[in-house]
């Protein structure tokens, strides 16, 4: 997952400023999700949501988004994923709290790691387990 | 639903614009749900939260929002749906990640078409289906 | 949960005003979480997210948020919550909709209460039932 926000084709863009320092920043978000970490490999995918900054402290954000697969066997199913990114912690996990499609009624949790900072962009690896 | 945001008594308000164009604009709803797609028929409830235009190209919203029913025999009951609306589908599938009352621990999904478009009102069909 | 907006020390900041009144009011939250109302009791937690006043009229609010539990037999594992807090109602529900660490795949509910409120400060009591 490619999350980009600055260069000539970014793909999130910072809706809210927090009034006094980040917590309460907002980040909308419309990530590339590629097969492996290099933004060159293939495509499979988009996570659309939003993540807020919802700590008074350290980077832990809320994210609420949805997780549509554009290409091989789940191709136009998606998984919808809420949770706590607590950005120093080296895994983090989340919630699958549903999902549509061949994921329809799905239960499970994402595994979050960053693959690669460049502040304010990040590469970030998702293991995605699923119940159908 | 009724998704009123123009004229004498909006029930939805654009609260957020994109820096750059739709990408980012956050509308809060309270929308609503009547028993058929006239706005004369008969209140059923309310469908209560936000959508968030999460693309760059075309409409595609991440929906949060609690559907609440007011009359029948799930009156004060509710469902949580959490996904995404490709607006250009003519049908579009959403997750319904919980319930409180009668429907307290439901899994379900929803399927949502567009009957009318005035942009930028909309009226919608909304079909739930809940596993209780 | 202590819903602190105001004074030295506030755990929860307003990031959006309604273009007309409260409709569409947005508050991004880090509040402590006690084992009892007082606010010097042991803390167990944060609830982190937000809540947007998805309402035209009495204060209904859309609730996301990630409750993560900081001591105690489940200190590091969270549950996430979605659901409508209708504020005048004595009780109110909302769903647990996934859950991390030890609730991981968690479906649930919790009972909310206002236990003291000091506007727009609020001391609210969380009674959260898993099924893990």
């Amino acid at each position: 997952m490619h999350d980009v926000l600055t260069g000539p084709a970014p793909t999130a863009v910072q809706v809210l400023n927090g009034p006094r320092g980040n917590f309460g920043d907002t980040i909308v978000i419309d990530d590339a999700l590629t097969e492996t970490s290099s933004a060159a490999s293939a495509g499979v995918g988009r996570a659309q949501g939003q993540y807020v900054w919802a700590s008074r402290g350290n980077p832990e954000l809320l994210v609420t988004m949805d997780v549509v697969l554009t290409s091989g066997a789940y191709a136009g199913s998606s998984v919808t994923v809420v949770g706590r990114d607590d950005i120093g912690a080296a895994v983090r996990e989340l919630s699958v709290v549903g999902g549509t499609g061949q994921f329809r009624m799905a239960k499970g949790y994402v595994l979050w790691k960053t693959v690669r900072l460049d502040h304010p962009n990040a590469v970030l690896e998702l293991d995605v387990f699923v119940n159908p």
